[in-house]
Parts: C-alpha cells; structure tokens; sequence
C-alpha cells in the first residue's frame, strides 16, 4: 500500500471518531450534566484516544474488509458498505478507548512524563488525580458504544466478553509488571524470562492482537469458537515478537527510527534485553548489572549497556537469531493454519508484514 | 429486626466473600499468574471489599427475599434456597466491588488519609500508585463473577448493562463533583442546590439505592420495563434524603453518631449544608463563607459554622423542615405507588426504615 493509500485509510478512520465523541456528549447533555463537565470529558476523550499510531483500531477495520470482501484467492470481490465500515470502525476506536484507558493510568502509575510528544494527561494543568476517574470514563465510554451501536445484535454480548476478559487480562499484566519491576526499587532477582514472557502476553498481546480481530470475527459472524483459539495461537506469539523487537529496538533502536530516546534501562524495566542478559552473564556481569540497571544516571546506563554487547551477551546477536527463528516458526503457525469460515490466513499475513516490516 | 439477627444476617453474607476470592484467585491460577501477583490480588480484595456497613450487598438478598419469599399480605411463605440465596449474596458482593472500584479511587483524588478506621489502600506501605490498577481489578471482578455464575441466565445481559450504565453514571457525578468542589480551590460561585443535586443522585443515588433494588428484580425475572422506571422514581428521591442527611450529620451529628469526625467545611465539600448557607446568606455572610469555607484551619471552620447557626439560615431548623417534607413525600410516593409483579411496596418500605431511623 502506497504511503499517500494509508494517509487516506488512516483519515477515514480518525472522521469517525467525531461521531462517537457526538454519541458520548449526547448521552452526557440527556442526564443534564453542566457544561463544565461535557467540556471536560470532550477534553479528555480528544486529548487521549486519537494521536498514537491507531494500528490496533485500524486492524479490525482491515480484518472485516479481509473477511467480508476477499474471496478465497485473496482477490478483491467488494468494498465494505458505509455501514459495515462504520460499525467495524466503531469497534476500532473501543480498541483505542481501551488503550486510552490504559495508558491514561500507566503514565501515572510510571510517574511518565510525556506520551505521543505531550505532557502525559494527569500533567496537564488542572488535571492532575482527576486523570484516575477520566480513565474510568475512557472505559465506560466502550460500554456505552456497544449498547447504543451493538445492543441488538445477537453477537452483542460477545463483544461485552471479550472486552471484559481482555481488560482483566491485560490488568494482570500490569500487576504482575508493577510488582515485578517498580520504578524505585532495583531487584533484578525478580526477573526473567518466563516472568518477561507473561508480562508481555497479558500486558500486550491480548488487547493490541488478539482482541481486534476477535471483535472483527464476531462481527462477521464467526461462531465457531476454535476458530477464535486458532486465531489466538498466531497473534499471541506474534505479539510476542513485536513487543521483543519493541524491547531491542528501545536499547539498539536510534531515535529517529523508534521516534523517542530508550530509557528502559533506566527506568528499570523489565525488558527482554535485560532478562537474556541475566541469563547469560558471568557472576561479574551480574553484579555490575545489579549495581547498575534501574539508576537514573547515565554512566550507570552506559555499564549496563556494555555488559548487553559483551561477547558471551551480544543482545544483537541474539535478538538477530530469535527474530529469524520466531519469523520462521509464526510463519509455518500461518502456512500450517486449517482455514476455514471466518479464518483465512491473510488476515494473519496482513497483521505478519506490519509486524516484521519494521525491522526486515 | 433483633440486634442479633442482623448480626447473623451479616455474617452469613461475609461467609460468601471466601467463595468469591477463592473464584476470583482460581481463574488468576488458570491463567498461570505468579504466587505474588495471586497474594497480591487477595490482599487488595480483602482489604478494599469487606469491611464497611455492607447496606448496599445486603440490599441485593433482602429485596431477593421480599420479592420471592413474601405473599401479597405481607406474611413470608418461604425462605430462600441456598442457591437463591449465594447468587442473590453474590449480585450483593458485585455491588460492593463497585464501590470498591470507586473509593479506592475516590480516596486518591480526595487524597484521603483513612478509610473505615484504616489507611486508605494507596496510603498501605509499598501500595502507592499500584492502587490504580488495583481499583481496576476490583471493577474487572464484578464482570468475571457474573460471567462465571450467571452467563446462563436469560437476564444476563440485562446484569452487564445494569453494571455498565451506573458506572458511567457515577463517574459523571464523581467528575461534577471533582470539578465543582477541587479540595485545593475554593470558588463557592460554582456551588448551587441544583449542582448538589446533580452530585448526589448520580455520584451516590443510583449505585447505593437502585442498583441494588434493580439487579435483585432483573434476578426474580421482572421484564417490565416500568417496574425498574417506578423503582427508580423512590429510590433516587430516597437516596438524595440519604445523602442529605449523610451531609448535615458530617456537621450536626456528635461523633459516635458518624464515626468519624466531620471534615466537610475544610475539605470543601459542596455539601448540603454549604448550598442551603449559600443560598440563604446576606453579603456580609456571604463574604465570610467565601474567605473561610474550605480552609484546612479550624477558626476558619468556626466561622463557618456561625453562619450555618445564624437565625437567617438556620442550618439545623433547615434540614429538620427538609427532613419532614421529605418523609411525606417519598412516604406518599410509596403509598401511591402501583403494585405489580416484581414491584412490592414492602421493597421500598424496607429501604425507607432503613434510612429515616438513622435519625427519627
């Protein structure tokens, strides 16, 4: 797809989200609220759904239009009707008002300073605390959607599930992260692999993967629940993989090519460079790790960082063999994937060339 | 009711709470969750969901019992099976997670020091922020509970919109109230009757007094819709006289009466009693209201509290007139209310002795 292609397919989708602002400030005015307080949930919705890369909102729109509109040559037969963009864009932005919900409280949590290039939202003048209850309302936002939008669709409390179990999910996640790796107290005695592998499952994979073309699945129809299993067995481990190379790249990664500074070795984060560090190093590189990592300075980041390229380490060798030998084994997960009804293999090669475009 | 039933009464709903934790902690084992993230969990549900006057979970199995168990005279003809009896306990507990969910939270905005005798979670040593998430996962329980023990039902959906819709509600009384009554900012001209009845009925009435009283009818299988419209017409009236009260004890109740003492006039609250002073005041009392209302300084709160007793604003002659009138009032809205299946006057009679002999 041309540049000036994904300009036009992105815009199409970001014109929607006006009207669900409309919706949400509608039903607002009906309970008669003040206007200080539409004004501030306008605010708050604008300020914190749209201006990420919208890639999680924008893939249940490209897996309805792959379900509905290709045949099984994977030739185009039909465009999406306005109304079937619409509906599948709408459950694009629950994904995005999910995120919003997220990531509105992480920041705080993290104590984040800026997100997408602005303050974080809990920073900006008169926010502050009040941010904890506009992530309540970026959540109870969906829910309204789904009803006004959904309610009498026979699938319609299978939308409700999976966000409800993706939510809960993608809070263990959290937990396990925040207390696994708080930002001010080092112990890296807590991390490894499999806790790496968790956290990234349930912090990640559910809701940036799985959760936009299960809602795209249900929204065609799909009922047969191995479907939705078979449909989980790929985009978790594909999930996986991003948020690895999401990991590598914040350390290997130059700036303008992951469009901010890597501070994850500061900030004491659990990552996969550290965790196959911790794996590999010698007892010195060990304890320079332990006296090093999660400090706020940055000849401490430096030490770090020359135990990650040391040659029993090498981070950049090892990221290079688990990118080439995941890139295999998730493409045979597809090339081997019985389709069927509602699962056709180039939903999961369209979600594959996004995620190991970046790097290959 | 004797003192000793009601204690039995109570304690027969706490003994489901370990049932609850036990599903909640089991589906966290399922999902291969680490033993520290499971005590976690445990310890924040433990910590945030017992522990208050439970009116609001007990709501939920009296109305259960009167509806199902109680003839058109009055007269019981049967108890509740102890499968009734669990899930009506259960749609209780729900109720209290909710809430739950929102003081967990409220005490963070409110910067709140103690919560029922006790350090509000984000203040418990090592908690902090985490708390977020952890109000979050208080939330994410209420809709796995439901999903586990009433996915069956043919009012399920019916259950998940209930829970949707009031906590949507809520958050927008939450949000009014945030940005009418900041605890750091004192600008009385924002304050009015009108705001604090917007405030009390969606921040406190809809959760505490219909959402009960609703999910019990949606559990016995009322379908009529305006059987849950005619509950809602007492119940928020009901809950407003509630939280009136709730407001003029903070003031006028002696401390063993509230178990706390009352700290409405330095926080700023937008309170009842402050909305009546405000509307009641001359310039000069206006002015002293203005300089000394929210102020975290107890001359300040004297001052206040002078013009509260003044003969032209009569705070205490006031509410005893409020009080009065309102009893009348919701007590003829009962009379006159049109019994029906699944609508008794028993149910709102039973809510109706509850809160008026907090004082009568």
């Amino acid at each position: 797809m041309s540049a000036a292609e994904k300009q036009a397919k992105r815009q199409r989708f970001e014109g929607v989200f006006g009207q669900i602002v409309d919706d949400l400030l509608d039903h607002m005015k009906s309970q008669n609220m003040p206007e200080a307080a539409l004004d501030w949930y306008r605010r708050s919705l604008e300020y914190n759904t749209p201006g990420g890369k919208l890639n999680r909102g924008l893939s249940v729109v490209d897996t309805v239009d792959i379900l509905l509109c290709f045949n099984d040559a994977n030739e185009r037969t039909r465009e999406l009707s306005e109304k079937e963009y619409f509906e599948a864009a709408l459950l694009g932005w629950c994904v995005e008002l999910l995120q919003a919900y997220f990531l509105v409280a992480d920041d705080m949590m993290d104590a984040s300073i800026t997100r997408r290039g602005h303050p974080c939202w809990y920073r900006v003048d008169g926010v502050g605390n009040i941010a904890i209850n506009d992530a309540f309302m970026l959540e109870a936002a969906i829910y309204y959607l789904l009803k006004k939008h959904f309610r009498e669709r026979p699938y319609y409390v299978h939308l409700l599930e999976l966000f409800h179990d993706i939510t809960l999910q993608t809070e263990y996640g959290q937990l396990i992260d925040l207390i696994t790796a708080p930002e001010d107290h080092v112990d890296l005695s807590k991390f490894s692999l499999d806790k790496h592998h968790l956290i990234v499952v349930y912090k990640t994979a559910y809701y940036s993967f799985y959760l936009p073309v299960a809602l795209a699945m249900r929204m065609v129809g799909v009922e047969d629940e191995s479907a939705y299993k078979r449909a989980l067995d790929i985009l978790l481990p594909l999930g996986e993989y991003f948020q690895v190379q999401d990991d590598y790249l914040d350390c290997y990664g130059t700036p303008e090519q992951i469009g901010k500074i890597g501070t994850d070795i500061l900030d004491n984060k659990c990552s996969w460079n550290i965790n196959v560090a911790l794996a590999n190093a010698t007892p010195e590189q060990r304890k320079i790790l332990d006296e090093n990592y999660g400090q706020k300075n940055s000849e401490c980041e430096q030490r770090v960082k020359e135990v990650f390229n040391a040659p029993n380490v090498d981070i950049k060798g090892r990221f290079e063999r688990y990118e080439a030998e995941s890139y295999d084994r998730i493409h045979s997960l597809i090339r081997e994937m019985p389709e069927g009804p509602g699962v056709k293999r180039a939903v999961f090669v369209a979600f594959f060339d996004k995620v190991y475009k970046r790097s290959k």
